[in-house]
């Protein structure tokens, strides 16, 4: 009786951990990871940076699907921004772009972009965080 | 004397806002924040992903002044890796390049790598995290 109970606890734990390993592996397996790589015009990158940061605060504070918008310029090309774009999953990217404040970020910087790249790619390890 | 009371919170309560909002501030504007662009030999990139992802999780796991390194494999192009890299101030960078786990990572990967670029950036929003 007491090895059945032993039995009975290591099974608990290991279902409980492939079950909370499996719930993980879902979350994170379903995100979109992302890189956007953008040329401002020079004269513009002053109005641009304030219409990013907004955009990026506003998204980061309301929407829970946006996990992460860490926006960097080149200290050689400040004009030259990159993105790491990280949504939830597919549905909270689809909600993102159809937000006010994205849509008003859109139309606001439209001229002031030359060149936008989105690059479609996989995280190494999908779980890693910002200290 | 009430008055005076008041002034005196007041006067305190601005104090140790500016105080936390300056030493947030310092901590924020000492940090590294790199993009490196790799381009790894097609037929090593398995072996290299296993390397720089122990090489990863080593140092987030035990140097405090590494504050991420969130590689990522463009989906149409798996061997061109981007890491975006923070640390805390350059005297952690210094620290972290001195490691054995990065002198090991950098040795065993010398020949698998066909080119790197180090691209210094400045972040828009120093204090953004991933949720």
């Amino acid at each position: 009786m007491k090895i059945r109970n032993i039995d009975f606890i290591k099974f608990t734990f290991t279902f409980l951990a492939l079950v909370f390993f499996e719930a993980s592996y879902s979350q994170n397996k379903n995100q979109i990871v992302r890189l956007a790589k953008l040329v401002i015009n020079p004269e513009d990158l002053k109005n641009y940076q304030i219409a990013l940061k907004e955009e990026i605060e506003t998204s980061i504070k309301i929407e829970p699907g946006v996990l992460t918008l860490y926006a960097v310029s080149e200290r050689d090309n400040p004009n030259h921004i990159t993105i790491l774009e990280i949504y939830k999953d597919r549905d909270s990217y689809n909600l993102h772009i159809k937000t006010p404040h994205f849509i008003k970020y859109k139309d606001y910087t439209k001229d002031m972009v030359k060149s936008l790249e989105l690059i479609e790619t996989d995280p190494l390890i999908p779980e890693m965080k910002i200290k």
